[in-house]
C-alpha cells in the first residue's frame, strides 16, 4: 500500500505538506516506504532534511499548477506538474491513492482523464466531510457536477455512504437528501426522482433533510446537486470568517484572559472543515483526496490518514459491488 | 399611510408583536393611527393595556394559523385568521402594507391569492436582508419559487434592487448573481441566461458572486434560485446555532468576565438576520413583510419600520415602472 502526495499543493506547500507527512509518519498512520512525495527535488530535499524525512521517496515533477490557473489549460500544457505526475504514479501502479491540496479543478480533471471512472459510475463527485455535533457528515456533490441527473445523485449516495463507513468509521451510515422541506411532496422534480430511487436502495436512507439540520448531525451523508453543494460550502466558509472577525472586533474592545481566548480559538478550529482530512473525489478508479488550499500540516496528516483508510478498506471495490447489486435489483 | 400587523404571528405572539409596536411608536417610526393590529380582542386588549397602547385600533380575527400548519389548508379553512384578515384589510384599502411573523407559506399564499401580483411580475419572490460587513444585503429568492425561469430571476433582481434602495437606503445598489465561480463561462444554463438578461438591464449589475463573498458585502443584492436561496439561509442558520453552542461549551469551561460575555453575545446578535426587519415578499400588489418565527420585539419594530419605508418610497410603483421600461427596451 502506497500513497502519492502532491508536495506542491496548497498555499503553504511544500512546507505544510512535508509537515503533514512527518506527522502522519510519527503518528504511525503510515510508514516511510508507503509514502511517495511528488514534486521537484530542488524544492523538497532541504525541507525533507529539516524534518528528518530524507528517506521518503520523491517522484520527480518539475512544474506546479497555480491555485487560480485554468484546470483544463494546466492539464494540457503542464505535463510535468506534481498533480499530473502524482495521478500518473497511481495509474502506473506505483501508488494506490493520491492526495493533493492543490488546484481542485486540475486534480478532478487529471484524475478523471488519467484514472478514468469506476465501473458503473456515470459522473465522479466531490464529497466534503463537514463537522457536526455528532462528528463528520459527508456532503456530496460540492461542485464536480452541476448537471446532476437522478442516477448521478443515487450513485453519490452509495459512494458517500461507503466512504463514511470505510474512512470515517460510521457503521450503517444514515443518508439524507437535501431539500427545502421534510414532507414527502416537497422539492423540485430532480429531488423527487432521487427520493424515489433512494427509497428502494440498499442504504440506510433517512429521507429529506433541511439545511439547518446538517450541523446537528441528523445524518452521516447529505446528497445534493453540485451547484447547491458548492454554494452552501462557500456560504458556510464566508459566514465562519465573518463570525470570527465580528468576534475578534468585539474582543479587541474587551480583551479576554489568555485561556478564554484560547478556548474560543479552539471552538472555531473544531468547526473548520479544512481540518477534517480533505474531500474525496468519489467515482474515479483509485482513492483521490483533495484538500483545501489553506490546509495545515494537521489537515495534510488527516488527508494521508483518510487515503490509507480508503485503500485498506477497499472502498472502491465496495462501491463497484454495491452499484452492481443496485442495478441487478432495479432490473429484477 | 397605515400598516396592518399580524398580532398573532410568531412564537412569542402576541407579546413580541405588541412590544415591537410599542417600540416602533415610541421611536417615532409610526403614529398610533397608522397602526392596525390584527387578532382577537380577548387576547390583545390586556396586552395592549399593559404597554399603554389601548388607543391602537384592532382589526378583529378570531383564528390563528399555527407555525407548522399546511399553508394551503390553513388559507382554505381558517377564513377568520389574523393572516387572512390582515391581508384582506390591505386589499380593502384599510391598510397599505401587511407585516407578519407567522406561518410563511400561509402569508405567501394569502398575499398571492387576495392581493394578486404587481403588473409585469410573473412570480413573487421572498427576499431576505442578511447582515454583511457593509450592512444588509438582500438575497432573493429564498424559497417562494423553486421553478425559477430566467425572467423570474431577472424580475427578482429589479425588485430587490428597488427594495434595497427604498427600504434599506442603498443608493445605486450593486446586484450580484450567485454562481459557483466568477468567470464568464461558469454555471448552469439557467444562470447563463439570467447573466445575459442582467447585463442589459437598467441595474448596477456586478456580475457573478460566489457564496463566500456574500457576507463580505461585495454586493447589495444577491439573486439566486429559490431552492438554493432557501438552503443557504437554513445552512447559515444551522451553522450559527452550532457555532454559538460550541462557543458556549468552550466558555462554560473557561468562564469569561461579564463584559466579555456581553461583547460575545452582541457580536452574535449583530449576525442574526432575524433581527433585520423581516423578509419582503416582493411582486405582490402591496408591501408584505414576513418575519422569522422567533422575531423579538426589536425585530418586529424593524419590520414595521421597513413596511413604512416601502409604502413611503412607493417601492411597488418603482418596480412596475422599471419592469415596464425593461420590457420596452427588450422589445425595441
Amino acid at each position: 500500500m502506497r500513497v502519492a502526495v502532491d508536495a506542491m499543493g496548497g498555499d503553504n506547500a511544500p512546507h505544510s505538506v512535508v509537515e503533514g507527512a512527518a506527522m502522519a509518519l510519527s503518528s504511525g498512520a503510515i510508514r516511510t516506504e508507503q509514502l511517495l512525495l511528488v514534486g521537484p527535488h530542488d524544492r523538497l530535499d532541504a525541507t525533507l532534511r529539516d524534518h528528518g524525512l530524507s528517506d521518503v521517496e520523491i517522484c520527480p515533477a518539475t512544474e506546479v499548477v497555480g491555485m487560480d490557473e485554468s484546470p483544463t489549460a494546466a492539464i494540457r500544457t503542464k505535463k510535468d506538474s506534481s498533480i499530473a505526475r502524482g495521478v500518473a504514479a497511481v495509474a502506473e501502479g506505483k501508488a494506490d491513492a493520491f492526495v493533493s491540496a492543490g488546484n481542485t479543478g486540475a486534480v478532478v480533471a487529471a484524475a478523471s482523464l488519467i484514472l478514468g471512472r469506476l465501473p458503473g459510475v456515470a459522473r465522479p463527485g466531490i464529497a466534503v466531510p463537514v463537522p457536526t455535533r455528532k462528528g463528520p457528515c459527508v456532503v456530496i456533490d460540492v461542485g464536480a457536477n452541476i448537471y446532476c441527473k437522478p442516477d448521478h445523485m443515487f450513485q453519490y449516495a452509495v459512494m458517500a455512504a461507503e466512504y463514511s463507513r470505510g474512512a470515517l468509521d460510521r457503521t450503517d451510515p444514515r443518508v439524507g437528501l437535501l431539500n427545502i422541506g421534510e414532507e414527502d411532496g416537497k422539492g423540485n422534480p430532480l429531488i423527487q426522482s432521487v427520493h424515489g430511487l433512494l427509497q428502494t436502495a440498499p442504504l440506510n436512507y433517512a429521507g429529506f433533510i433541511e439545511g439547518q439540520d446538517i450541523m446537528s448531525g441528523a445524518v452521516d451523508v447529505v446528497v445534493c446537486e453540485g451547484f447547491v453543494g458548492n454554494v452552501i460550502l462557500k456560504v458556510a466558509e464566508g459566514l465562519s470568517a465573518f463570525m470570527k472577525d465580528s468576534l475578534s472586533s468585539a474582543l479587541a474592545v474587551h480583551p479576554p484572559r489568555p485561556e478564554v481566548r484560547e478556548a474560543i480559538g479552539d471552538a472555531f478550529t473544531k468547526l473548520d472543515y479544512a481540518e477534517y482530512g480533505g474531500a474525496p473525489l468519489l467515482g474515479v478508479a483509485a482513492p483521490v483526496l483533495i484538500g483545501h488550499g489553506r490546509s495545515t500540516g494537521h489537515a495534510m496528516m488527516n488527508m494521508i490518514r483518510a487515503a490509507v483508510a480508503a485503500v485498506e478498506h477497499d472502498i472502491n471495490q465496495h462501491i463497484v459491488d454495491l452499484l452492481a447489486a443496485s442495478r441487478k435489483r432495479a432490473e429484477a
